[in-house]
């Protein structure tokens, strides 16, 4: 097997976001994609040892917003490379409103798009867990922008994968 | 919602396959993920009408081959927008190969990389069933191609969308 080859899936780049007034947290996603259209339902992977799905399954709920392909690069730094546990995430984020439906924090700042979903069911994959979303509401907040793919973070920004992506490649 | 908010979404574009020696098939996909590294675990999202559906289900075990940018407008008429249920869409593939660990078929035309995989898992997510595979093996066919994106198929290449996929939008 080539361990390069995973290199040739195409993913975008997100913030999958979950909490509700009193305390949120998000981290830096690629592994999102819709799987069925009616009703309207989204998947994100997670590391288990990921703060925010602690507070998935707790709250029953996620946003997950599209990030901008111009973002600057303390949004990265903000969501990704660090955990929940240790500092609150959004004390930096200028950006973020709540769901009507749920209270999820809905990250707008870098970001283009955005969803909010109900978790309605999660499957256990061995390191991560998927959480599977219906979508309750779905707003594009920069109609002009191009949203950021995995492979022009990587290849033209030269961002580099955290150790609890699904694509992280030890070598 | 804005419906539209969906098309934020970044895919790849894929061609999904399952059988063995005596008969196979495989449809185009855009929802196919990387979902654990350790070890090395993707997903692919299946509508239950899709054909290709019952044989991984049967078989166990299914192929993923990821689309050059460079492809031919036949490979997607090849796979898509029709059902193996009608006709044997490996009779005009000009170039494929049987995995040596599971017999799938692996579809090499117009491609970049593909992937060999064990089915371990399913779940229900209600129109569709995502489908769990442990990757066995994996290369790289083409290394200074580049692999097709559904914002490319669709924004430059005017490509439309099948009606079983999960982004297949009726308006």
């Amino acid at each position: 097997m080539d361990i390069n080859t995973f290199s040739k899936l195409g993913y975008g780049v997100y913030v999958v976001a979950s909490g509700d007034k009193e305390r949120q947290n998000a981290f830096i996603a690629t592994a999102v994609m819709q799987v069925t259209a009616e009703p309207a339902k989204i998947i994100v992977d997670c590391h288990k040892n990921n703060f925010t799905a602690n507070l998935i399954r707790e709250l029953k709920a996620f946003s997950v917003s599209v990030i901008n392909q111009k973002y600057k690069p303390t949004t990265i730094g903000t969501f990704g490379f660090r955990s929940g546990k240790d500092c609150n995430k959004f004390e930096n984020c200028k950006e973020a409103i709540f769901g009507e439906n749920t209270n999820v924090p809905i990250v707008l700042e870098d970001c283009v798009a955005w969803f909010e979903c109900k978790m309605i069911k999660e499957m256990d994959i061995g390191t991560h867990v998927l959480f599977v979303g219906e979508v309750l509401d779905a707003q594009i907040t920069a109609q002009n922008e191009v949203p950021l793919t995995y492979s022009y973070y990587h290849e033209i920004k030269r961002g580099v994968t955290a150790k609890n992506a699904p694509s992280y490649n030890k070598k």
